[in-house]
């Protein structure tokens, strides 16, 4: 079966501050000509932080297209130029005030790929210390720890919602059942 | 800690076929104006399809934005007034042809709740039978049984990298293992 779609034309529609759009006129497998609105962005770095004794690090803000606080694992967008894991890093230390020993990368997601380019570089962050949160000064995110067991009861009963966070929590959670991970 | 950001002003920027965008004026919590540009859609309903011997439907399409082939659970957008229960059985149908006896809610997600206000409903559905797929005309989708453990070795070894696809089968993973599902 044939899927590619191939792209004629694209026009720039919107430059935003966190995301542009774009307007793609695509020839269609069967030969059609149709238009495809695609979200662009430069793609995040995601961090499950978790501790020794099996306690992540989750952080809480206002998400203002939902309208509700989201309890969600530590992310942030890349800067211009920036390698996934220095902005895991940087994201960390920012949001929650730790610093990690070991960065591991363990997954690549596309958020929402019906629309939107963004691709999400998930790390698990090891070997943690604590010091000074640093969010920007119109950030107001608040981090704390919570026990892994604890994060997936959230997931399970739905105050969690976050996709990202369902993701990677219940992924590092496997890791650690079959051995794959080890704190 | 305050999290609220009141809207001042709603400025519509762009009305698209899959997605409209506003351009929301709002107060921080330390009284700064600041804007968020919000993605706005109708949301969509998702579907865990799983066979009474243990194997997940699929399907298979061309995501022009990502410019990939991507391997995901079956979902759609709600149409005006749907119920996501009837988007549910409607998508599953059209896209892999079967027919579920059981469509079971399980989890919300927001996919992107940094920049868009998209709700997934999650669904199991159980008691399939095969019929005959409707996709649209211009939708080139391809449908296929795997077994689940395939399904989950495709996640951890980056074959699946659809966010809704990660959570909704690793969700239905520990549902069956903790005897919360039994098919």
């Amino acid at each position: 079966m044939k899927y590619y779609e191939r792209t004629i034309k694209t026009e720039p529609i919107y430059e935003g501050s966190i995301f542009d759009i774009e307007k793609l006129t695509v020839e269609l497998p069967n030969g059609k000509i149709t238009y495809r609105d695609v979200i662009r962005n430069p793609g995040a770095s995601v961090i499950v932080p978790i501790t020794e004794d099996g306690h992540v690090i989750l952080v809480k803000q206002y998400r203002k297209p939902i309208e509700e606080v989201s309890l969600e694992i530590p992310a942030g967008k890349l800067d211009h130029g920036e390698e996934p894991i220095q902005c895991a890093a940087r994201e960390l230390k920012e949001e929650t005030g730790y610093a990690a020993k070991k960065l591991t990368k363990i997954m690549t997601l596309h958020p929402a790929p019906a629309f939107a380019d963004e691709i999400l570089h998930i790390f698990i962050a090891t070997g943690l210390s604590l010091g000074e949160a640093c969010p920007d000064e119109d950030e107001f995110i608040h981090s704390g720890k919570y026990k892994l067991d604890e994060v997936i009861n959230m997931i399970q009963d739905g105050t969690i919602k976050d996709a990202k966070t369902v993701a990677g929590i219940l992924f590092v959670a496997r890791m650690l059942e079959t051995g794959d991970l080890k704190l």
